[in-house]
């Protein structure tokens, strides 16, 4: 038998695989624990509910996606914000060759299905979302300030615009069933139409 | 009774609604029956599957997408550009009206749901979504003829921008409980971008 302690673990990574192969609504609790190999008791010791664990999987998310859009140490602005790209586009290369097509956002996928039918679940992400959201604008201000930026392009619009423009690449190549190479030049355009001439 | 004719209509109308108030999971056809007012026997008349059900409130959604956003008959290249957010906005204000809130789109909200679960409705809403995106990429195309796209924007490439642009603003609004005002202005800056000077 696996460690105790390993079973929460256990439950949130499965849930995440489960959550993006199909989708949250149609894995159920039961599948999920087979899939985790724990009890069901032992799922409800570690979350209150399914609501509960989807914010778990989303705070898993939210670490990889933190971590690999921390600018390098020594970049400069216009380096750190065409590392945006670079890096959306290596954790969703990530992804699809890990399910063999693109299975969309983490978390537009849950922001989709659940903003209109679980609140708790809406209120956890949005603040997330607005974090990373907060640390892409933190380097779009950096490029305003030196001059990076066309003139009249807000940094903190764009830093919105640009997680938007992800999400819909994303969601229509999921869509779509799209290559795996389109994601990262499609992204690195939307940045450069934003880039003094 | 309401006639037989009628009762197609009223379960594509109350699915339509249902499934932009909460979602396409989140609805049983036990529960639509009951709320359009048909026998579930009557559903069965009608549809095979939720999924077709799918497919038939993705095809009434399509035809306000495709008539509102047909260009007005003698508009210049740039106005009929610019009247794609216009023309958007006003759809998801009328939208964020009805249901108080900004519901998502209803293609992007089953392309969500649905494109890693049921095949037949990824396959469906595919090709309605890419037949809209040629009609966008034709006035795209017109604008880049005419001068109005600054130089080195791919026409098409613009039209699946936009939509895409579209479809992640329209998510994260949906996450934020978003302004009904702020979708139009976010579109016109992204158009905007892709002038030419």
């Amino acid at each position: 038998m696996p460690r105790t302690s390993d079973a929460r673990d256990r439950i949130v990574l499965t849930a995440a695989r489960l959550f993006l192969e199909r989708s949250y609504h149609d894995v159920g609790v039961e599948e999920l624990c087979a899939a985790a190999d724990v009890r069901k008791g032992s799922f409800y010791h570690y979350f209150s509910s399914k609501a509960e664990l989807a914010n778990a999987v989303i705070d898993m998310h939210m670490q990889v996606f933190q971590t690999r859009l921390t600018p390098e140490p020594g970049a400069t602005p216009a380096q750190m914000l065409s590392a945006i790209p670079d890096a959306i586009g290596a954790i969703q290369a990530d992804l699809h060759a890990h399910f063999g097509r693109f299975v969309g956002c983490p978390f537009g996928n849950i922001a989709a299905e659940l903003s209109t039918t679980d609140e708790t679940v809406r209120i956890h992400l949005a603040a997330r979302l607005a974090a990373l959201e907060g640390q892409l604008a933190r380097v779009c201000r950096k490029a305003a300030d030196d001059g990076t930026l066309r003139e009249g392009v807000d940094p903190d619009r764009l830093a919105h615009a640009l997680f938007a423009h992800y999400q819909g690449l994303i969601l229509l190549a999921k869509l779509h069933c799209s290559d795996a190479a389109a994601l990262t030049p499609a992204l690195h355009d939307f940045v450069g139409s934003h880039l003094a001439p």
